[in-house]
């Protein structure tokens, strides 16, 4: 369990897994990839979980329908539109699928499909009739795999790409991801978009089982704006070439496997916070001392998601007051006269706030501790002994503007 | 029930009250009044709501207690620091009482007592005992309720109040009212500060009920940050000066009040919503065809928090899949392929989404009708009978530079 190494790379860093990332002329701008594929080169046990907003992308419903039987070999994704509340979104993943089909002979009901970008406007499928026979030609690992990770991006400033090894049952496994964030995150129950590989042989229903407990430590902590997508997707593909005894229980392999399987999501989570829309700084933000490890991630949630908070953290200003005020509204059972809280970063340490009262701290001392480009808050509640991390950014000028005229 | 007027004036307007603002020095700033009270010259039956935060200010805590006996003569209110999560804040609190006890000659314990400010900063009595002889010396009607407005001032650009005069058995009554607001806004339970005054004559357990009822209705529905404050209160004293026949129960006489009390609070929140940190536009949103009226709230609360559909009205860009958006994770019940959304404001209307997906529409005649300083969006559910109103504003580029250090 304690072998884990991040190594270079993302999807395609697991065995038989390939990919790549083209423009489709989904989006306007030629320079800007905008079509993603990822494949298994033989069938891959998969799984998913999806937003919990009531409006929901097209390709959610495919996606769904897909994989009832656990099994996907395939992840084909576009930015540039979302497909969702747009006239004949279905049909048009649908048709999407089937022409994966035609060109890579992945039979159209063992693939994952995905959109993210403007809701509501129409697609057509032109794009994807020439763009997946671009995506066939431009398969490969190294570099497919970087493409990929940058067609999914919307207003995602950098690629986010991880991958990780470690052994389980005497062999060595990988697991890789890609994802993109940006606007629009406040995962609930699932994330944006976030598409594993692994090459572990484990059943479906065991994939399932610890994709649905890493998503509520990993992904479901970020929050860059507070509204949930109607596209996020979190999804793996396992298949099985690492050569370990398939994981079909609970036990040391299962374990072995969820660890590594957070240190990616968590790496990607974090990717994402740092590059939430318009954001300049990456805030960590753990709670300790809790009753239960449900208050210690509303608190956390809580205080990275305040607007207040964020504002504050962007001019480096100490104003502690307004993570007490966080917490107070966070719904959580906690005693505010036991709280404690310091902000932390390369420059040092600032302990602001003891027992719910504020401390007599250095302002020039906590200005210089804000104004570096990683913030950790540690609030510990003092009435318990579980703990969560939450991870967000700043609120900036840059976020209005981006989003003041998204759809230009 | 239909004769409410509105009339000039706040606090002041009805019979029997004074009222006045001064600086006292809590603030650095010379020309800005920091400390205000409102007096009626008769006993008063009070009641007041107050934030669900679980930090609250220390003021709060000894309103409640105060109030406990539906009884109160004054308020007494300092901007500037909040007197919340500082050692000693009840003490403050309570001594501040006995100030306004000493000069005014009113019992300590019919003391309506409210700060609105920095959280965490100790505050010191001495600005108290120099400025509530001044608010005695100062106490007026027409420029006492003017600067008692604009003493609870914090960063609000105007001030806000409001009266309405109506007929209740038989009687001329009136209504009058001021608030401040702007950031840290998002009442849940009561508001930020409001403060009412009226010369009905109404038992306490009337008032009570008819604030807890109107609140849900008004200040609840306001939101500029999704920051719900840790120093909100909504009051009210009425002095039963307007010599109509007291109202202790249901009826004609309370439902004239509450209509009465409910034009007052609205426009309050409206004023509020406008006047939210870097606003320049008041967003009023709609929802009608709800199954239930919870349901219409939770929906139109959802769109007007969601900060991708208030940046979009910052840039007039009619992205109305950021409506959908918020409507869908409102956690409300609702079908999504049922939904209808318009924008209007004074330049026109644009129709934009019908049975939930995107229609047709004009740009150019959205973005016209997006310039306006008020937008009204109108959702139709299509599902009841049931509707809502809920007020916000656009987020801009000074909420973010006014909350990125709000402390200097």
């Amino acid at each position: 369990m304690n072998d884990i190494k991040f190594i270079n790379g993302g999807v395609t860093a697991p065995k038989g897994f390939l990919a790549s990332g083209v423009h489709a002329g989904i989006r306007k701008n030629k320079t800007k990839k905008d079509l993603a594929i990822i494949v298994s080169e033989v069938p891959a046990n998969a799984s998913a979980v999806y937003t919990t907003n009531l409006v929901k992308g097209a390709p959610i419903y495919v996606t769904q329908e897909n994989l009832k039987n656990g099994k996907a070999r395939a992840v084909i994704c576009n930015s540039g539109y979302a497909n969702t509340c747009a006239v004949g979104g279905k049909e048009l993943a649908l048709a999407t699928c089937e022409i994966v089909e035609k060109h890579f002979g992945i039979p159209k009901t063992d693939i994952i499909v995905a959109s993210t970008g403007i809701i509501g406007q129409l697609m057509t499928l032109e794009p994807f009739e020439k763009g997946v026979p671009l995506l066939k030609e431009n398969l490969s690992i190294i570099e497919g795999g970087e493409d990929a990770s940058e067609a999914i991006m919307t207003t995602d400033t950098f690629k986010k790409q991880v991958a990780v090894s470690f052994t389980v049952g005497g062999k060595t496994a990988v697991i890789g991801g890609i994802a993109k964030g940006s606007g629009m995150i406040n995962p609930n129950m699932a994330t944006m978009l976030a598409f594993l590989t692994t090459d572990i042989a484990i059943s479906a229903k065991m994939l399932k089982k610890a994709l649905s407990e890493d998503t509520q430590k990993t992904f479901n902590m970020v929050s860059v704006d507070g509204d949930t997508s109607t596209n996020d997707m979190y999804s793996i593909m396992a298949n099985g070439m690492a050569g370990n005894k398939e994981i079909t229980k609970d036990g040391e392999d299962f374990k072995a496997f969820c660890t590594a399987l957070n240190a990616v999501s968590t790496a990607l989570s974090k990717m994402l916070a740092k590059d939430g829309e318009g954001a300049t700084k990456l805030i960590e933000c753990t709670v300790e001392g809790a009753k239960s490890e449900k208050t210690a991630r509303l608190c956390a949630k809580s205080v990275i998601s305040s607007s207040l908070f964020k504002s504050a953290m962007f001019g480096a200003d100490a104003n502690w007051g307004r993570v007490l005020c966080a917490l107070g509204y966070a719904g959580a059972d906690i005693n505010v006269n036991k709280i404690s809280v310091s902000f932390s970063s390369l420059a040092g340490t600032a302990e602001v706030c003891e027992n719910g009262m504020g401390l007599n701290f250095c302002e020039t001392n906590a200005k210089k501790v804000l104004s570096e480009k990683e913030i950790f808050v540690k609030i510990n509640l003092n009435s318990g002994d579980k703990s969560a991390t939450a991870w967000g950014c700043d609120l900036t000028y840059d976020y209005v503007k981006i989003n003041g005229d998204y759809r230009s």
